[in-house]
């Protein structure tokens, strides 16, 4: 597969609550790229710091209006994803740019996003364990996999709960750039790539959420 | 074991040019706790805007002489690590909070750091392969383990190279928590978590880092 030769601009979506590895998981991995490949920026509705579910701000560097050109769109999921639902300026943000973007990802509960922007009709989608029939309430149209680690449909990718958007973005860079890239940077993360999207360990929890002990 | 009533506070230390998965693979990890049992305070040099080494920044809420007290601190590692290692203010901080902190953490190079600082005289020690020989090269006091995921001496805890950081975490918090809230954090994460701190996958690529493909 031969090098492209202008980096692609990832934009990273965030929104008052975002879940904070569902956002840096494939950030790292799309990062260790390099500039030369993947440009990383953070757009929100406004910029300036926004607040994640754990509490850390992330800074959006542009808003909505002034963000540029995306290539790739990273839509995280999160407690934060109930008042996104609703966010008109966000959906209709979402609506504009996936249509020109080569890939637009969603990790947890951010394919419920999609889904209510209409940007999942008649395709295959994932979510996350735990919200799923959030997700799946958006849409009758969407074709909803329960058991996935990640799921591709055209320039769709959607993924599992949390950590499996680590591996969707791996999954992505091998797609993209081939898959020795993919290899390379789990090496240098030292993170060890689930490379299967079908098979998914958590199906099992779906329904049944986890309680905490005691 | 029996729930502890007040939360700890656990303080992420931010540096330009930190690892993003350094730091918030652990902080998704803690942060799923809830902060009835864990707090989260980020903390740098300068408050405000800190850039990691892959673009994104992040909010620094305290300045070190404005910084609550630390029961946790967390040292990511990051191509900033270079320009820490002579930050006198940085490694003053880490030596007053590492002597109150219940568990000081690393991550990748902030095993560096945390040597320099000479935090680590008489313990074993890991840090990630691609900058291992920088970490032993700040202390021939440190038992340098070249083939960990991550080690445990006393309150330090080192890990290996980024994504090790996220297992650690999950070590830690059974530890101070319980087996049963790591594996609570784990599920709702949808993470597999690699529990055997001795397994290094990634102990073949010391002294042979990666090169990019093509």
């Amino acid at each position: 597969m031969p090098e492209r030769r202008k980096p692609r601009t990832l934009g990273a979506l965030l929104y008052d609550g975002f879940e904070l590895l569902d956002l840096y998981g494939p950030l790292e991995m799309f990062g260790t790229l390099g500039p030369e490949r993947v440009r990383i920026v953070t757009v929100a509705e406004h910029r300036g710091p926004v607040a994640s579910s754990q509490g850390p701000q992330t800074v959006a560097e542009h808003a909505f209006d002034d963000c540029p050109r995306l290539d790739l769109v990273l839509v995280p999921g999160g407690v934060g994803t109930l008042a996104a639902l609703t966010n008109e300026p966000l959906l209709a943000f979402l609506r504009e740019r996936a249509a020109t973007a080569k890939r637009t990802m969603s990790v947890c509960s951010g394919s419920a996003i999609l889904a209510r922007a209409g940007l999942l009709e008649g395709r295959r989608a994932t979510s996350n364990k735990i919200f799923f029939r959030l997700a799946s309430a958006q849409s009758d149209g969407v074709v909803w996999e329960e058991a996935a680690r990640w799921v591709v449909d055209g320039p769709f990718v959607t993924s599992s709960g949390v950590s499996a958007g680590t591996d969707m973005a791996l999954a992505v860079i091998a797609d993209l750039h081939g898959p020795a890239f993919a290899e390379y940077v789990a090496v240098l993360t030292e993170y060890t790539w689930h490379r299967d999207a079908a098979h998914d360990p958590y199906a099992a929890s779906l329904d049944r959420p986890p309680t905490p002990p005691g």
